[in-house]
């Protein structure tokens, strides 16, 4: 699993700061979160192939989440993209993008399904053999998802001397990787856990931007590997956070602790600030495992 | 007047190149001319003062002429601007803006005041003491306006000395600028031109992009100072003008030449050249001052 942050900051964009988006490995998937202005050019000097994307996260409708969406939209539309571009966002988003198309005379020529959101309650919004992607319902301005992707149960791993061993024929090679027991050549029954051993166990991560502090996620995130978690302010401007909706450092350390996750990114920062490091060490006052999302830079887990 | 390149390439914004966007410091005005994707950023980079910007000119509603707006709009609202902003565009532009405020549920706390063209004939769109703006119809695939910018007549300068030695009354100095003759303190009518000097000429700029060769916009640009006018591609490959309603160098600078302009400012540049010498050059054998556009480039006349 790879993230990697193309914009970690509030509001508007500058020379040196970029709004939210993010591109998450998982499995055989490159999903982008968030589309602030700028992406598509965050896109190209992280060097993500535009191909690879086929399923885009939009949070909410604020600017700074996805003014960048309608110009990496036409930009697929100009190099010829032919692949099916699947949108899951906020209801609205699709009026927004259709109108813009409409006005400048060019309707893309992949399919662009737009999948709108408009449940107050977790829901499955994407599955396949190896992923599933949940909403997670959050407290901001505007009608707001986070989004948690869940790799699936990985198969048993064939410890395959043991399989050779006990005779086996490899028409069962996939019962045994799903967990059952076999018959061997000789008419045996096998155990399955005497020629398997344990998968690699499933990792998730869970995108939370942007929200107030907001215990009703700990059950949808529990356990989660990583939780990118919004500290839009320190602890000293705690007292802008419910009239703009955003949390501190220490209050996503809080989610992070009660939902007893692996590890917690910060980001979305205010431009306030003069360097993060005080992000960091106000989380760790709290919980143990904390990074700080940077623009450009790749986490591995 | 002086002319600020943020972006003058074609299509899709990169890393090195952006999509077009300039502005035009002229009397006292900074009248930003279109505002493609990420053009904040550059204004900011170019240390252009936000609050200076009243008027914004909007050619056509591709997206790498636009798409940067509504992100600028949304940042004047965070910085709490309180001064009117003026949009000339093609009708659709206030239904796209509106809606993308109304998702994110946060109108301007500033006066935005849009003016829709729908016009096929040149018109005056704006007008003070010291500009006039009018309407450059141009053939595009979609409905295209360039803009001229002129200054008007300049007041005729005192001749200070003369002034005092025929014993002028400070109460008649506006008059003399104005080109009056008047009448002195010792009751003699003293000729205008004895005391005052010819004004300083006054000055043009024709921004036209994008555009199919179109001589019917010589008479509008006639004599200009300045014509920025688009060459997307070079003579090379000029079987791509047809389709997709652009210009070559050359055409640019047939342009340049019938109008009788002092100065050619190529730009609009196709991303798949590597360098611009070649546009000049092709320019060049038509037209005898050709400039070439390039972003972060200032140009004064």
């Amino acid at each position: 699993m790879k993230l990697t942050i193309l914009g970690c900051h509030s509001a508007t964009p500058r020379t040196n700061t970029k709004p939210t988006s993010q591109v998450l490995e998982i499995k055989n998937h490159m999903f982008l979160i968030d589309c602030g202005e700028g992406s598509q050019v965050e896109l190209r000097r992280n060097k993500i192939k535009f191909s690879r994307i086929k399923h885009i996260f939009i949070s909410h409708l604020h600017g700074d989440h996805y003014f960048g969406l309608v110009g990496l939209i036409s930009t697929f539309h100009l190099l010829r993209r032919e692949t099916e571009l699947h949108i899951y966002a906020p209801k609205g988003l699709k009026e927004v993008i259709t109108l813009q198309l409409k006005l400048s005379n060019s309707w893309t020529n992949y399919p662009l399904v737009f999948h709108e959101l408009s449940s107050d309650e977790s829901e499955l919004i994407f599955e396949d053999d190896s992923v599933k992607v949940y909403t997670i319902p959050l407290k901001h301005r505007i009608y707001t998802n986070g989004f948690l992707f869940k790799e699936k149960e990985n198969e048993r791993k064939l410890n395959i001397n043991a399989v050779l061993d006990a005779n086996i024929n490899v028409a069962y090679f996939r019962k045994l990787k799903q967990g059952a027991d076999v018959i061997n050549e000789d008419g045996i029954l096998i155990k399955n856990e005497l020629v398997t051993q344990d998968p690699v166990p499933p990792k998730s991560y869970a995108f939370c931007s942007d929200t107030l502090y907001n215990e009703a996620i700990v059950p949808i995130i529990k356990n989660a590997t990583v939780l990118y978690h919004e500290s839009t302010f320190l602890e000293k401007n705690e007292s802008l956070c419910v009239p703009t909706k955003h949390s501190t450092a220490k209050q996503a350390a809080l989610i992070a602790k009660k939902a007893e996750v692996h590890t917690l990114i910060l980001g979305h920062f205010s431009t306030r600030y003069m360097g993060y490091e005080g992000f960091k060490k106000e989380a760790e006052t709290v919980f143990h495992h904390v990074l700080l999302a940077e623009e450009g830079k790749t986490f591995e887990f």
